[in-house]
C-alpha cells in the first residue's frame, strides 16, 4: 500500500505532465488538472491551451460531468477566483461537488487569487504546495511577471573562454559554432520578445527571428524589440514581414520591460550588444544568463562584457549555475542571479 | 553464441579494469594482462604495479604456470621486447606457449617496441588495436611523453565568466569556491609535477601540495617546480618538508619540460601565473586546459589570460571541450588542444 502522500504526488506529477500540452509563450500560464474519484481512480483530466480557451479545471470538469462529485482535484496552480474570460474555477469546482483540492503553486495574481481561501469557506479541503518547485518551473517566467510586474530577462552572452567577443582587429566570425547558433534560435523561439539596442540593429542588421538551420522560420515568432533613440532605416531587416517589430525610443531597460509586461510578455531574450546588456545588468534587471563559451583563447581583443561599474570583488555580480553542457564545439552555461531564484 | 569479436572485447575490458590497479603517477604505464584458455575460460590475470615490479604479462604468466600453454593473452599495451629491469615479455609469452596475443595500444617506445613483430616470427597470432581508444585513455600522458619526448601539460585556469581573475582594485578572494579548490587538489594529486613561475612563488608563497579540505596531505605528492631566474627565499613554503621541490633557473618552458621528462614525469599541472602560462601557450606546449569558471561578472579588472600575440580571429587558439560540469557554485570546463587529440 502506498501512503496518501505518495499517491498525491503521483497525481500531481500527472497534472504537471498534462499542463505541458499548453503553450509556453502564452499570456496565460500553463496549468494541468486531474480529477480522481474517491475510489482512487482517474475520472478526467484537463489543461489550458491559452488565453480565450477553457481553464484546466473547467476542461477537466467538462470531461468528468457528474462524475466530478466527490473527486479530489490536483491542479498545478491554485484555482482562480475572478471572473475574467471564463467563470472562476473555484466556483466551478465547488459547484461540481469536488471535495478536496491539492495545488502546487499558489496564485500570485492579486486579481485571480483567493480561490483556495474561498473554497475552504465552502467546506472543500485545500492543500497547497505539493511539488511546488516543479510547479514553479512550469511557469517560471509567467510567475516572475506576476510577482514583480516585469518579464523574466535572459541575457544571451557569447564569449571566448578568456572573456572576449572579438579579436584585437575586430574580427569575430565565428567565435561560437553552428550548433550554438542553432541552439540560440531554439531559445529565441521559447521567449516572448527579443531585445537589442539600435547599435546592434544598425551595425549587424539582424533579422532577429527564430529560424531552423535551413533558414526557415519557426511557426511562432517572438516580438522583435529594438530599444534606443537612434533612427532605424525602413529597409532594416528587423522590419521585414517575418515577425512583428517595435522600436522603443528609450534607453531605459525599465521602460522597455514595462511596455512588454503591458503586452503580457513574460520572457525576454536579451541579445545585447554590451551597452544594452550593461544597462540591464546595472539596474538589476537580468534574471538569467545563458553563456555560450567558445573554448577559444585570444589573449586580447574586444571584451564580451563591458564595464559594469564594479571595482572590487565584494561587488561582483555572482550567479548560480543551473546547467552546463557541451553544444557542438562550445560549452553552454546557464546561470541565474541569486535574487531571481 | 557470441562472436569472437565480442568475446575478445570482453576480455580486453577485463584487462583494462585490472590495469587500473597500477599507479597513475609511475614512470611506467599502467598495463593489464588476462590469459584465457582455449576453452574460453579465464586462466590468470596480472597487472603492473610500477617500475621495479613484475610486468603485467609476467605477473599473469607466473599466476598461470603451465596452464599458460595454448592461451590467448589480452594485454592493454603491446608486450615489450627489450631487456630492462625485467626480461622481455615477448619472450616470456612465447616460452610459456601462449598462441595468440591481442593488444589495445602499440608500444610507442622505440627501445621497448617490436614485441608484436617478434612474436609473429615465433608463430604467435598477434592482433593489435582492440579497444585502442580505451587503452590510450589509460595512459594518455605516459603515451604522450613516449611519442613527443615531453610530458602532457594541463593548464589550470581560474576565471570569471567574463575572463577576469581579479577586480579592478586587485581583489580576487575568492573568485572560485571551496568545491573548486578541493577539485584542484585532487587534480594536482594525479600529476607528476606542479609548475609555477617565480612570480607566483614570491607573490602568493603557495605550498603547492595536494591537500584534503582539512589541510592534511595526500599520500603521494607531485614534484614542486618553480621556474624562473629570480631568487627564492629559503623560508618560502615551497621549500617545506611536505614534498620535493626544484627551482629551475630558466624561463624556457621547453627546458623545464625536458628536465621533467628526464625524471620520467609524464603529466605536468601548470598553475601559472599568466606570464608562465602565456609562455607555454606561445610555444604550443599546453595540451589541455582545465578551466574553473566562476559565474561572476566583473566588467573589468585583471585579465585571466594575458596577451598571446593573437590579433585576428583566424589565429585564435581553438580547443575542444571534453567535459563540463558544475562543481559547487562554479563550472569546470575541460578542453584539449586539437593537435593533442
Amino acid at each position: 500500500m502506498q501512503d496518501q502522500r505518495t499517491t498525491d504526488e503521483q497525481w500531481m506529477l500527472r497534472a504537471l505532465v498534462v499542463a505541458k500540452h499548453g503553450p509556453e509563450l502564452d499570456a496565460n500560464p500553463r496549468v494541468g488538472c486531474v480529477l480522481v474519484g474517491p475510489d482512487g481512480v482517474l475520472v478526467a483530466e484537463g489543461w489550458h491551451l491559452g488565453a480565450g480557451t477553457l481553464h484546466a479545471e473547467a476542461a477537466a470538469l467538462e470531461a468528468a460531468g457528474e462524475r466530478a462529485a466527490g473527486c479530489t482535484a490536483y491542479v498545478t496552480l491554485e484555482p482562480c477566483h475572478h471572473t475574467g474570460r471564463t467563470d472562476p474555477c473555484s466556483r466551478a469546482l465547488a459547484a461540481a461537488g469536488v471535495t478536496r483540492v491539492v495545488h502546487a503553486v499558489s496564485d500570485p495574481n492579486a486579481a485571480a487569487g483567493g480561490g483556495a481561501a474561498w473554497l475552504e469557506t465552502q467546506g472543500v479541503v485545500v492543500e497547497a504546495g505539493l511539488l511546488e518547485a516543479e510547479g514553479e518551473g512550469l511557469n517560471r517566467s509567467w510567475l516572475h511577471r506576476q510577482r514583480t510586474g516585469r518579464p523574466w530577462v535572459t541575457w544571451k552572452l557569447a564569449t571566448t573562454l578568456d572573456g572576449r567577443s572579438a579579436a584585437a582587429d575586430g574580427t569575430s566570425q565565428w567565435i561560437t559554432g553552428p550548433e550554438s547558433r542553432a541552439d540560440v534560435h531554439e531559445q529565441r523561439a521559447r521567449c516572448g520578445a527579443i531585445v537589442v539596442g539600435t547599435g546592434t540593429a544598425l551595425t549587424d542588421d539582424p533579422q532577429l527571428t527564430a529560424r531552423y538551420p535551413d533558414g526557415s522560420l519557426f511557426a511562432r515568432q517572438p516580438l522583435r524589440v529594438v530599444m534606443g533613440q537612434r533612427e532605424l532605416p525602413a529597409e532594416a531587416r528587423v522590419f521585414d514581414a517575418a515577425a512583428e517589430t517595435v522600436h522603443l525610443r528609450t534607453r531605459s531597460p525599465r521602460e522597455v520591460l514595462a511596455v512588454l509586461a503591458e503586452r503580457e510578455i513574460h520572457h525576454v531574450w536579451l541579445e545585447g550588444g554590451p551597452t544594452v546588456a550593461a544597462a540591464f545588468m546595472g539596474e538589476g534587471l537580468v534574471d538569467e544568463i545563458v553563456a555560450y563559451v567558445a573554448p577559444v583563447l585570444l589573449g586580447r581583443g574586444r571584451q564580451s562584457v563591458s564595464d559594469l561599474g564594479i571595482t572590487t570583488i565584494a561587488d561582483a555580480l555572482r550567479l548560480e549555475p543551473t546547467d552546463t553542457r557541451i553544444i557542438g564545439h562550445d560549452v553552454r552555461i546557464t546561470t541565474i542571479l541569486e535574487e531571481s531564484r
